[in-house]
């Protein structure tokens, strides 16, 4: 983050207003993918509809990136350099969810809350973040499967199912994806489980060590100055 | 913890006089669901006794929850906020065995033994709440697959089994859960899975760093003082 | 550790006493069992031989533990509490093997070798004990599989392959074990896998934040006093 | 590190000296050996040609290590003790990629560019060690498997598949080896998911705790002298 060219006062004010029309917009993208994926049985001029919807989101995300890109003074290359995920997230819309996950906590903030703890935030956003990809990736995976031949994905439940095994790094493999779009988005899947593990992981170490300081702090207070320390 | 309001003296007269009462009913419910799915082939009359006691069960649970609410001088949505918790036992009372896993730790307390070590701690809840809430989820996965039509999950065994393959995150995947709502608990015990994992690698992770520390402090403190370090 | 009453002198005695011994009688055990489980076609007098070892390896742990619980001083109760691991290895005493582990820690210690850092002494003993389980376990499943109906792990090779995909948590689940005996051995190695992913975790985690103190630390050092700090 | 007896100046010389050379050679053998298991439908002179750069690049491989034990002064047993890695190395070439990891991080040092935070390099290592060691476990693996009776690994596509859940620990098992030397490749991938598993927790959890502390200090910075710490 230190590392990041100082933000230009325009590129602030850009940020701030086009904050809820993105927020907006990575939503309606997210639903009218579900609902085109999900309703193959619905009427053409609604899953064309859907279609346009998407396109539209993509749009506006590619525009904001442009301007962006434009305000912030620097090249394309660096650009892309300093602000990867930014860059990933154009690219690969279905990710942009993501976006609510950095807004979620930005409200928490401005409601003046006593701030959660930073182990109840990690978790609360490896929560939001895992549920959010599980989500986009079961609806992707499902999209190509359940049309394959040979495929034991067969309903949007099955593909839930999947979704939570692979992300938990269970794993049963009582249903898999065959085809090769959606093995490549299940790689994506276990990359992210992965992470969430760590983060669990990773949170309940960093608390208990924590959990422990306080406890010996806690008890060395609490000893009479002079007493000799017995078993502890 | 600090957030929560100061609990008033009437809340805390109750808590304690409840205490052993919901241990007990806790125990109830988890005894007369267990006999009542276990037990399919007993007389009918039976069975309807451990309903009943089920739902026995469960009122005493939701009088103390509302007992506690209006103690509280909370409202009930300020009140569910800050006991999330509780809440969510009393709408899922098969969780409700995670009671017993603080009781075991003040009974511990009462008894004025040396106090066990933090991560001693950290494991014994572990392995306890791994217990009950695999033991409860394997009977409820049970009771939903054991009559579906193409279930692999057919014997109280096979639950446990897969039951202790998910909690390890093993997830073999011989025997798996097919029905919606076997699924949903399966997803549950996954999340159980995952909390458990990081509680064992972070205990030993913060482990390692204190005795690590402790290591090098022993060594310097038997170094003479003046004495140049060599290699380590 | 701490808690532990004082070590009598004649304990201290014994125990030195009988450290090779034990230490023989444990590879006496195990290559017994082995031999007696894989060797299904040797003749009928080898495999009472392996047998009759078998269970003298199990007397000598037995007259063991008596004598030590007799010169703690301590009654059987307190004994199998302050000796809880040592009481599980009596009962089990395929999980004797363990005791290698700290003989190997010894050995080490003796040959005055520069110490290794806790780091690679917790990879060493995990991977030992890991090994030594994980074969202790994959012959005892092997020995209730291979003759069951319906079962998929056939060979020994079946075993070791089933035995490790448990202990690294990955449980493909293309063999597995189906028969009671069998699956709770498995249990118990999924705690394993559990415990060996947790000390690899943790020490990874201690050494990285311990090598990130260290690189801190030597970047102050190695700026100029009264230098700014720049961008890091 | 700083247990290894001191380098040499020839030893240096030769190290900088071959380090482009070994590199390539690296790459050289990769690539030979994919070449010569993947195209199985290639004219037999070129699957020659790339069997002969594979052992080409051996022999480098050898008479580097037989150079360095040489000029290290030491004698072969006490070489190997101190560069057991440099050992296995050689004995096991496909494993030589991971020489890449290190040369990719002299490189980044070299460009002078603000360096990467420990966590983003563990990060970028264990990604880059985990793809290398994938992508060469997932050829051996097809190479011992696709002609096998009653393989389910049957193309190189699977074998990636196979790969990937491996390595994430997750194992979904509708592709598994079935061949001794393709499950032995596995465990050894096993052994790699494990340790990328504690990469991705561990530095996870480094960062959070250096996350938490920073947050702390920035609030005791914040917070007015002589202010009484309310609840936080």
């Amino acid at each position: 983050m230190r590392d990041r060219p100082p933000v230009q006062p325009a590129q602030e004010r850009w940020d701030s207003w086009m904050e809820t029309p993105l927020t907006v917009m990575a939503l309606v993208y997210l639903a009218a993918y579900a609902v085109r994926i999900l309703g193959h049985d619905l009427a053409g001029s609604l899953r064309d509809l859907c279609l346009a919807l998407t396109y539209a989101a993509w749009a506006v995300f590619i525009v904001d990136y442009a301007v962006r890109v434009r305000l912030s003074g620097l090249g394309l290359l660096r650009f892309v350099r300093h602000h990867f995920l930014d860059t990933v997230v154009v690219i690969l819309p279905l990710l942009r969810p993501l976006r609510i996950v950095s807004v979620y906590d930005r409200v928490q903030r401005r409601r003046d809350q006593p701030r959660l703890t930073l182990y109840a935030r990690v978790m609360a956003y490896a929560g939001l973040t895992a549920s959010l990809l599980g989500f986009a990736g079961a609806l992707t995976v499902y999209h190509f499967e359940y049309t394959a031949p040979g495929a034991t994905i067969r309903t949007f439940g099955d593909s839930v199912w999947w979704a939570c095994a692979t992300l938990a790094t269970v794993g049963y493999g009582d249903v898999t994806p065959v085809t090769p779009m959606g093995r490549l988005t299940a790689v994506g899947m276990m990359g992210v489980g992965l992470a969430l593990l760590g983060a669990v992981t990773g949170s309940f170490s960093s608390w208990l060590i924590q959990a422990f300081t306080r406890d010996d702090e806690k008890e060395d207070g609490k000893r009479p100055p002079g007493d000799s320390p017995g078993a502890s």
